[in-house]
């Protein structure tokens, strides 16, 4: 049986509206909310039509005395009354010893003991401040799992969430509080995705869909707010690309080379990256993707150039592999599409922008307006290409920009026309600018790579 | 005795340019390159000046037969080659079994025992793909321990690179392979910052000077291109900030009731930040700040509307508070400084943009240019501010935009003028007005909390 605990009542009446609508929607899991040790938080826990409660009673002297001014007879009194007001109505109760890592462990074990004979249906060992290490954790769990259902919740304050959700079950737990993205005060709490991935591989145990766990993250992502940081298990940018030479060339080889389990797994794809450890293979390989084959002193020439980009902190999409390629071969490229000039006037109520392009032997020139002055640009260099800018743009993404109004910004498109796809990145301290060459270059190779005239304006 | 694996003396002329100069910064501490299992990258490691070589050779038949093509046996004799060949040359010797986790344990006890008869340093327990539990790693590195002074390489694919980090130490390792903010291959190998903490806090283990921690993590982040996750041990944004009520409640009766150590120990400063969790003391103590008091029926409405605005998905910033206070208060705040107009033109040359201000009771009109639009706008609002405008700019920061072009782009920016800072956000798809507006408020604010008139332009 699941367990979602849907927000914490107490906290306000936009959080009580969205409690509710998880109620409402009559998932088989037990729905809970979090509630301090005072009846008024059960109270308004009951209000939103709530399964259950995670009741948070001060476990150790510093929350007991220095926060809520009380004495540790005081919480065992208090937490019977509560259990005993929040079971008479109904409710699921797992009692929770806020601080139990830093809580006197007799006491924890006389806390949590009392709750269970009071009819609570779990105690929780809470790691609030992630202090615990795992043998600390072990030690707590062990002795909490003798007296009833034991729950884990720890943070990584100190990176230890997981390896104390491990020791922790390893010592009896039988419930563990995850976050998606491992979102959560601080450092976070562990998260969901790794706890479902780790017990699935690790242990051969099933706890969620995981095809479903990157959809997930990413959509709690755009909600929360909080990005998905490129270098995580499960959800990250990067979690399944492959740029070093010899990740490359041993997934080339063999896709579980370099992977513990599919990405498919988590509803993902592999990515083969370039970038300075790029050897000959993961060159080979990207250039195929666009029908270009290169070997022999060339292919050499062209991994070094790619090195040579990244070493001064390039990012290298194939569309610089490309450039790069044409480069060392001496094929002269033709450009089908050149951008000549560009304004955009921004700030006002209608963002307003103008192109020069060159495309094919014409010159065109067009103007647009947006939402801001890189859409008005973008929709003046699809007016100017007419039916020719039948490409999709895929995605638009700017790094964040930090250090200053000065800062040189790096905008990465993805457009695709038919079946061919190209990315390019463009850095400049003016964004608008940045991001017309990164698209006006990437229609410029699509257009390169169809045989047809790009048609006249209309 | 510190080991630093400066590169891979194997992936480029830059990368052994880089190896170089860490070399040459005589250092007290061995520094090392990685080389695969041929003499060629020991030779091009031994140009570096390295003191040492961390040599990896297959370990897993799926390395051994599908990647490399040979056999055990083939193997273990280039193995013994290898460490006679670089041993000879006066380097320290790691040797790494690759994908190690996969391998058969007595193969991998065969290998690397054979490698240290050999007179190899070290051996490494290597978790390539970051397949291992803790258990399996256990077992491996005690079965290794026996043989020599054994290492552990962990990656986080699982979420369990501490876990085995521990696990491996546990059984005897004595060297961990970690790097700055867990940066490396997919998910990332195990993080300095995270393993020094850990050791210090739950062991008592001095590993580096913690107090660098913040400051390193920076430095790499801006280096490597590779964002801090937010919710991340030691480096993250949010690590030391405390937002929801109780939390902010506590840790302003006592710094440590929320956090395992103090943020100095990594360098950092701890934050109390608004959102739908916060409460009374968390909305009073940053009002405090700003040197405001607001109390009863008028503080809890203040707080009702935080957490109106942060259920909306809104960032909360002192400037939203100070607003909404002055609301709830029905003081008339006048504003000192407004945006009438505003226009930004950009793509060419030379962003160009104007401003016209109401200060006061006056109208000012000024231009400016700078390296973008943004930038245009910053410098015509200084110059229509004239000596006014003596407020810092401390940060400005805009979200990573993704979505597309007419995505609604949120811009912080935090300025200071003497002894005062205020914090505003902005959004708005348009990103020069979003700017230039966030810009503006927060002046005003500056300008308001002082009591002198603006002076008039030059």
């Amino acid at each position: 049986m699941p367990y979602i605990e849907a927000g914490s009542a107490c906290t306000g009446e936009g959080e009580r509206r969205t409690i509710s609508r998880v109620t409402d929607l009559g998932l088989d899991a037990t729905i809970t909310s979090f509630a301090r040790g005072v009846q008024s938080d059960v109270d308004l826990a009951l209000e939103c039509g709530v399964d259950g409660v995670n009741l948070v009673v001060p476990a150790s002297d510093r929350h007991i005395e220095g926060k809520v001014g009380t004495t540790r007879d005081g919480v065992v009194e208090r937490t019977v009354e509560l259990v005993d007001y929040a079971t008479d109505h109904g409710l699921w109760v797992e009692v929770i010893g806020e601080d139990g890592s830093r809580a006197d462990l007799d006491f924890l074990v006389e806390l949590l003991g009392g709750a269970l004979e009071a009819g609570a249906d779990r105690v929780c060992y809470a790691d609030t401040v992630g202090h615990a290490g795992p043998d600390e954790a072990a030690e707590a769990v062990s002795r909490l799992a003798e007296l009833g259902p034991t729950s884990t919740h720890t943070h990584d304050d100190l990176g230890l969430g997981m390896a104390n959700t491990l020791a922790s079950v390893a010592a009896g737990a039988d419930l563990v509080h995850t976050t998606v993205n491992g979102v959560g005060e601080r450092a976070g709490n562990v998260a969901l995705e790794e706890v479902a991935i780790a017990f699935d591989h690790s242990y051969g145990v099933e706890t969620v869909d995981t095809t479903q766990l990157y959809d997930l993250a990413g959509l709690v992502s755009r909600y929360t707010g909080v990005p998905l940081p490129p270098n995580k298990a499960v959800i990250g940018e990067n979690a399944f690309a492959h740029e070093s030479g010899i990740h490359t060339d041993g997934t080339l080889k063999d896709e579980r080379m370099y992977e513990p389990y599919s990405p498919e797994k988590v509803g993902r794809e592999r990515r083969l990256v370039l970038g300075k450890h790029t050897g000959r293979a993961g060159a080979r390989a990207a250039l195929a993707e666009h029908d270009v084959e290169v070997s022999g002193a060339n292919l050499e020439e062209v991994v070094s150039r790619v090195k040579e980009l990244a070493d001064r902190g390039k990012r290298v999409t194939d569309a610089d592999l490309l450039a790069i390629t044409e480069d060392v071969r001496g094929t002269e490229r033709e450009r089908r599409v050149e951008l000549l000039d560009l304004t955009a006037a921004s700030g006002g109520a209608t963002p307003t922008a103008s192109v020069r392009l060159r495309v094919d032997d014409d010159e065109r020139v067009a103007s647009g307006v947006g939402s801001g002055p890189v859409d008005a640009a973008v929709s003046a260099v699809r007016e100017a290409l007419g039916s020719a800018a039948d490409a999709q743009l895929d995605s638009y993404h700017v790094d964040a920009i930090t250090g200053g109004t000065d800062a040189v910004v790096t905008v990465e498109v993805t457009m695709s026309r038919g079946d061919r796809t190209v990315t390019v990145a463009r850095s400049d301290a003016d964004i608008t600018r940045a991001s017309v060459v990164a698209m006006v270059d990437a229609l410029d190779r699509l257009l390169v790579a169809g045989s047809e005239p790009v048609p006249a304006d209309d």
